[in-house]
């Protein structure tokens, strides 16, 4: 079977998309970068890019394959595409999720039209079980990523952004299994070959940035991460072929870095992007790639569970400098507190929470542990508040 | 002097905003519902919808009153909106906020080319401070609503609407001071009397809806809202003629409701409101208005301090059922606390968090105090979760 995927294939998948997937708008902020603009695939229809690639897929079915349905394992953006695809043509879709799978993203996956099985175990179960069901009942098993006909529906991204941008010099884009950088690369580097293509990865989980290095498929073991979009440990094997051909370089981004992004977003442009999405704006934003270059940021997805963004928000706040947390010991004096919050306030930073500790282990008689949560302006505001602290007498603690 | 805004002055303000302000997009979520349009001033320059009405008034300034400069009180959004208007026009603007206003909105201000001056005081105090210097130093000075050129600037949205939603039915705005709604109302019943515009208020701070009520202008007691761009004691005279005359209701909507509408922009369109601009949309969401309707939610801003916003999003899903905290006492024996998480998990809810608390005031030998928070999906499976605890013996405190 021949795998490239050619532009021709990805004009016509975006005829196909036409009224299934939305043209996602170009958004920018001034508060990120004059030459920064950001393709909004958390926007798209499902909340992130996957639909494209998906429908683009499921369309292609024979009508025997249609009539068995299809079936794919995720517990995230690709599950969401798949059973919306698919309740659109009209086909029967499964999805196989593992056990622990958050709520509300099986309920939103049932709610695009899909039958959800719940396996026992992890991730890998979840596969298993999938392709299990696929060889037993003939339903076609939708890849997320190492498909052709996948990999040229995420490519009509990389198409519009060369009409929404024309004078792009630069495209990041960011990397799970590769599947949407190498479509998105494929339709740039066919049109407009000088223009830039540059994935990223979490760095906790470079899978295909080691594999470029190594110029051979690596397996890395498992890290944290949450950008869980991209948290894939093999390469696919056309992924990684295409990404050798189109992509012009690899960088890899850190979890606090991730979190600056995604409060970055939220404060500039409001938007919400899931930690996978945020990836390219963090690496515009912490100079992992020319940021002197007309820039477009493909953000991938926004699909974050609410309760991981509100923890994201702190995460990224304390990496921006924005707030910080000092403890300092004091002599448990009346006065000694009122002495220290004066301090801080003469800083210009507000105290958004105190904590004041008697009794421990870790203090002494007649003293206590004072920890302050403070609002700042940036690293060097706290530079300088540490700096008054000591200068005043107080011993910061750690 | 005539006060009257009238069709021709929003239709100029809508040419001299060409360039200076955003048409801003309609952003529609079926999760939030299938005749809910958002028209997203939240996405607007400066990050609220006061730029158009700033701008339009700080245009019209005679050549003298020009040389002099302009001067505001705000530390919100009228105070950015002035600054970016005043420095694109190449006019001196002065800023007076009260001392403790959060550093980011001085920031910002500044960075938009105004000066601030921080006065000692609460907002009243910087408000007597901006008359003052407007007197003695010849400062035009910008009203935040109660001024023809201020409401017909913001009244361009309703012309955007009009075109943008060709279909609309009703329209649903905040009402702080009520220059929004004036512009907006007037702009939609020159042209589409047919078309319903509700105001919608803070039910802490409801100082037009109170007005209204009662005929005449009423200065409400001091309240608390996360909603802080329209919390707002005293309506204009202006704005409550124009209320009066062109609004065909007013309803208000509680903390709770407000704060659910923000983590319902959060996940469904992704994107940041601030608490002002929520109030449309949890009208909406808490039938306040008739939601048979083809309804356009102005969502005015959507800057929200990001440490509130952290904050915000655990009172929001507390709201909607999506998180709970419950308490109850197990004797404390090996196995006791296994037993109840499994009891929960049987439940199908995911515990985000466990304190265990042995010794305490409150609590008998023996025995101990369990608080689990809890993700649920809405309240009917907060109350199966209840019911399965007190059905397998344990019995819940509060």
């Amino acid at each position: 079977m021949d795998n490239s995927v050619t532009l021709k294939m990805i004009q016509e998948a975006r005829e196909a998309l036409k009224g299934i997937a939305e043209v996602t708008p170009i958004v920018t902020s001034t508060r990120l970068g004059k030459n920064l603009f950001i393709k909004s695939e958390n926007l798209q229809k499902t909340g992130s890019f996957k639909i494209r690639g998906a429908y683009n897929k499921i369309r292609m079915l024979s009508p025997e394959e249609a009539k068995r349905g299809v079936i794919a394992c995720s517990a995230g953006n690709h599950a969401q595409g798949v059973a919306l695809s698919a309740t659109r043509l009209g086909i029967r879709s499964v999805i196989c999720m593992p056990e622990g799978a958050p709520i509300l993203k099986v309920e939103a996956t049932r709610g695009y039209g899909a039958e959800v099985v719940l396996v026992p175990g992890i991730y890998d179960d979840a596969a298993r079980e999938a392709k299990r069901l696929a060889d037993e009942e003939g339903f076609t098993f939708a890849h997320p990523f190492n498909d052709p006909y996948v990999i040229a529906g995420q490519g009509t991204i990389g198409l519009e952004i060369l009409e929404q941008v024309p004078d792009v010099e630069q495209i990041v884009v960011p990397i799970g299994g590769g599947g949407l950088i190498s479509g998105v690369a494929a339709a740039v580097k066919s049109m407009r070959p000088n223009v830039k293509v540059i994935g990223v990865q979490a760095a906790t989980v470079p899978s295909m940035f080691v594999s470029m290095r190594s110029g051979e498929i690596i397996t890395v073991r498992d890290g944290a991460t949450i950008a869980d979009g991209i948290h894939v440990l093999t390469p696919g094997d056309l992924t990684f072929r295409m990404v050798k051909d189109y992509v012009d370089d690899i960088v890899t981004v850190s979890e606090d870095e991730i979190a600056a992004a995604i409060v970055a977003l939220l404060e500039g442009p409001k938007t919400v992007a899931e930690g996978a999405g945020a990836t390219s704006v963090a690496a515009y934003l912490f100079n992992r790639v020319d940021t002197s270059l007309n820039t477009v940021a493909l953000v991938s997805g926004g699909n974050v569970d609410i309760t991981t963004l509100s923890r994201i928000i702190t995460k990224g706040m304390q990496k921006t400098g924005r707030i910080v947390r000092l403890t300092t010991k004091l002599i448990d004096k009346a006065g000694n507190l009122a002495q220290l919050v004066a301090c801080v306030a003469e800083c210009g930073a507000n105290i958004l929470d105190i904590e004041h500790e008697r009794e421990d282990a870790k203090t002494e008689v007649n003293s206590c542990v004072v920890t302050m949560t403070l609002e700042t302006r940036d690293e060097a505001h706290i530079r300088k508040i540490r700096e008054s602290l000591v200068s005043h007498g107080y011993r910061l603690i750690e």
